[in-house]
């Protein structure tokens, strides 16, 4: 049995008071009073929303970095590992070892769109076989409203069906971007209650006024943000993650990061860690845990500064599953799994931009944007010559060269404003079929970096004329079971040499592979073509 | 489509605003601006603990006298059906037919004690059949704290190990009066983690910051109870009925009877009803009502007076079952059941208190107070004649007669302070083991009181020297089918007998009833016998 003492959290007053409190796995004496220590006792911190993969760690990886920065119960939808190896991964990452308590929302729209060539596959069958997995706790992210909204039958409606049937108990989590009024009551009436997008102040009222539980990304929280949530409010929101990239995992923290950025924003400390404990735990129906009770789960995370969240120690289950300054890992890993790029090597010649005819002539290019995943639609003047090869271009060629074993030739497109320094990068991480994206100025660095990638079977290559160097993500191309310190520094040397070769982004890496994501608008990469996302097919860049 | 305008709750602000809501059998739409009238809208009442034997009335006639005071919801801990009928009159009453939402809790004390003779039994067996239930969706409320706190195998840690198995997701009820410190602790250790007995606000204040649900009942609500509910308390606590008699509910209302009481002790409204619904909503892990919102279910009270909580109109699942001055009825009605009293005419002889010896002496009687539900153990001067029966008594005769067919031999004993005037009254309903509990100023009347009972199969018999009635509770001998509307009025009648009889308390049918109640100190009347709670054991009468 571990004792602590110091300034104990007090969920029911969500103050702070002197006490001690002691546990094995649960939770067991709990007294207010004097208190031996300045350190602060909390609730082991609740992700409800959040992806694994865009860690790019395994699930085993992942925990041990996370309970680093208090983070001991994680709700992971993994809509990466299933586009890219369907089931059969969801069911290796489940298996995962892991050293916090990992639970996992079933991912419902895998594939995105029929736009792409994708390879997991969710429908209805597939929704009765993973729901009745225990370590299955909601149904993941339904953002096709369209289909929520159709009155016909649908993928979406028979898996939200198939979920409910099997799991009536647990929650359906959404992704609802901008609705409100009628489309917003209409989204809802279908169960899907959460939404964890960016947020204008009327907006989340409003769905919060609606029945809406509401989670606050890094990127959502800003003064008028924090400002309107009253507290009234708390218990129906609360901080989530969705994506953090390892480096900035390792640099600035996991939901800790969130938490500090509300705090900094003005909402008081007691309010910040309600909403990152409790709240989430009722939201993911784990009564369990979440409060420091008698008979909850002793997940606890002892803090030495309030405001910086310093971590001193993390319990989970009443085990100590790190202190600061030491690293604690599981023995035994992930599962192996299998070989994930299933392509032969590919030629500077399948990256050459060949337009209808020679001469000068418009064109259709992506825009990329420097403040936003979406894109723009631009038209580009260019010269093609005789060989009806664009020369000289202003041009980026960007492709998603399909992996999963259709052998489907490349397909490359322009993009503008993009690289602005000679070199490639070429990443089997790219949301959301994770096909090989390559950007790049230049046909030939172009087929250096996807042969890069495939060769190490998966990873982040970058190559120009000083040289190369790969991040390798071995487990279905989109992870790394090495620890996340490991990881973090190789990833920020991606992030630098995107901005050293010209590229701007908020986020250069997730900008970066995002670009293959045919649900954001305006114009994506799909290993098909160039996709016109509002108009939901795909559409020929060589006219204007 | 039904479309309702008023003044809305809105559960995220706690207060109410115009607006207009539509709804089919879920709330479909919903919007906040103009009100087309001055009615205020409000999600159907919830309520968490209470016992619908404790009105006398069948499930059916229960939820149609229910609905029309705005409870839409229930959970009932059906202990008295079960003691009574077993496992298969928890059955018929779950399939009686209903007007409102009625869950089920699984009674987790049945037999309360094996200090009587008793007929339902409930172990693991029967909880790993009855949970798999989907109208359970609770373990009943759990009271014996000796058996949570003890090391070794009993049948109380049996039950909650096989409730967690077959419903991990579902609460498990608790009752703990006057816990706190260390011992409120190891009660909350085992998972149970509810309380709905009268707190001090010291006690209630502990149990809120260790993580405890607060369920307060009429008798709880006092004004130090109400001013020490912070709002950062709200959502952990709720407001429940726990035992409504049928002439309280038919005069007075049902869950809104102790929410008017909060109110008139300084509630702000706007939480009242946060308490009323949301609350218990999400206790019982209920996430689809409690709130008008798109998605939930239409459970909806249209009231006219905020503060008098008066009910125009209620719907339940969309469908309108009240409106004021017309009550609805179901069409079929409760599932039949077995006879309830196997038992012969009994004779004055049995009811004859005799001593050890004759002559003038001590013995031991149960001293009825007028405050509390519970007993003193009194001595009383008697002269018993050479046939030892006690003469010229100033003490009353009680027993419990035993019914379900083991032909028990009558055992009377000696009570003080409770009928003052000649009189005989008999109860099929007494908890818990619902024998035929007698309490008479006299032999030979209180064998007439209880034959009655006997030949009507149950029911309240009142029997004196200007006549007799009866009461009839033809279910298991402890409820009626008919409307609350013509049960009240008799029930009311047994009242008054009481209280014309000299028995004064402050509940009198239900203080009569809890005599035969073997939990609850000091000394309680049994089939077989005096029973000493404390010592747990029967005790000898005759000596003092």
């Amino acid at each position: 049995m571990t004792k602590l003492s110091g300034f104990i959290y007090d969920t029911a007053l969500r103050r702070f008071r002197p006490g001690t409190v002691s546990f094995g796995e649960r939770i067991e004496e709990l007294s207010f009073g004097a208190a031996s220590s300045s350190l602060y006792i909390v609730p082991g911190f609740i992700d409800s929303h959040m992806h694994i993969e865009s860690s790019m760690l395994t699930p085993t990886s992942f925990s041990e970095a996370a309970v680093q920065y208090g983070t001991t119960t994680i709700l992971s939808d993994c809509h990466e590992i299933t586009n890219a190896e369907g089931a059969e991964g969801l069911v290796r990452f489940m298996d995962s070892p892991v050293v916090n308590h990992t639970f996992y929302a079933l991912p419902s729209s895998v594939p995105s769109t029929g736009l792409e060539t994708s390879n997991g596959r969710i429908d209805s069958e597939e929704t009765h076989l993973l729901a009745k997995d225990r370590r299955i706790i909601a149904l993941g992210e339904v953002m096709n409203a369209h289909d929520l909204f159709s009155s016909g039958d649908n993928r979406t409606k028979r898996i939200i069906k198939a979920f409910r049937e099997e799991r009536p108990e647990c929650p359906l989590e959404g992704h609802c971007p901008r609705f409100s009024g009628p489309d917003l009551d209409n989204f809802l009436s279908s169960g899907v209650d959460s939404d964890h997008t960016e947020q204008t102040a009327d907006s989340m009222l409003e769905k919060l006024s609606k029945g809406m539980f509401i989670q606050l990304q890094y990127k959502s929280l800003r003064k008028d943000i924090i400002d309107s949530l009253r507290p009234e409010h708390d218990g129906h929101f609360a901080f989530v993650t969705d994506d953090v990239l390892p480096d900035v995992l390792m640099e600035e923290g996991h939901l800790s990061r969130v938490m500090r950025k509300a705090m900094d924003l003005g909402m008081d400390a007691g309010r910040v860690i309600y909403a990152s404990t409790w709240s989430p735990a009722v939201r993911l129906r784990l009564f369990d845990r979440g409060w420091i009770a008698p008979g909850k789960l002793a997940d606890i995370v002892v803090l030495s500064d309030l405001g910086k969240l310093t971590v001193e120690e993390v319990y989970v289950a009443g085990s100590r599953v790190y202190r600061k300054g030491i690293r604690q890992s599981v023995s035994h890993r992930t599962r192996s799994f299998p070989p994930s790029v299933q392509r032969m090597p590919v030629r500077e010649e399948d990256f050459l931009l060949k337009a209808h005819r020679p001469g000068h002539q418009a064109i259709t290019a992506i825009g990329h944007r420097v403040d936003s995943t979406m894109t723009e639609r631009v038209n580009v003047e260019v010269d093609a010559g005789d060989d009806l090869v664009i020369r000289e271009s202003s041009v980026n060629i960007v492709a998603a060269v399909e992996r999963y074993g259709h052998g489907n030739p490349v397909i490359p497109l322009p993009l503008v404003n993009g690289l602005k320094r000679r070199g490639a990068i070429c990443s089997s991480w790219a949301h959301d079929s994770h096909n090989l994206l390559v950007l790049s100025t230049d046909a030939s660095l172009a087929a250096r970096a996807v042969n890069l990638v495939i060769q190490a079977q998966g990873g982040i290559a970058c190559v120009d004329d000083s040289g190369e160097f790969l991040v390798h993500l071995p487990y279905a191309g989109i992870v790394s079971d090495e620890p996340a310190s490991g990881l973090a520094p190789k990833v920020s040397r991606v992030r630098h040499w995107l901005r050293d070769h010209g590229y701007e982004a908020g986020d250069e890496i997730m900008s970066f592979a995002v670009l293959a994501l045919p649900v954001s608008p305006d114009v994506k990469v799909s290993d098909l073509g160039l996709v016109d996302v509002r108009a939901g097919k795909l559409i020929d860049w060589r006219t204007s």
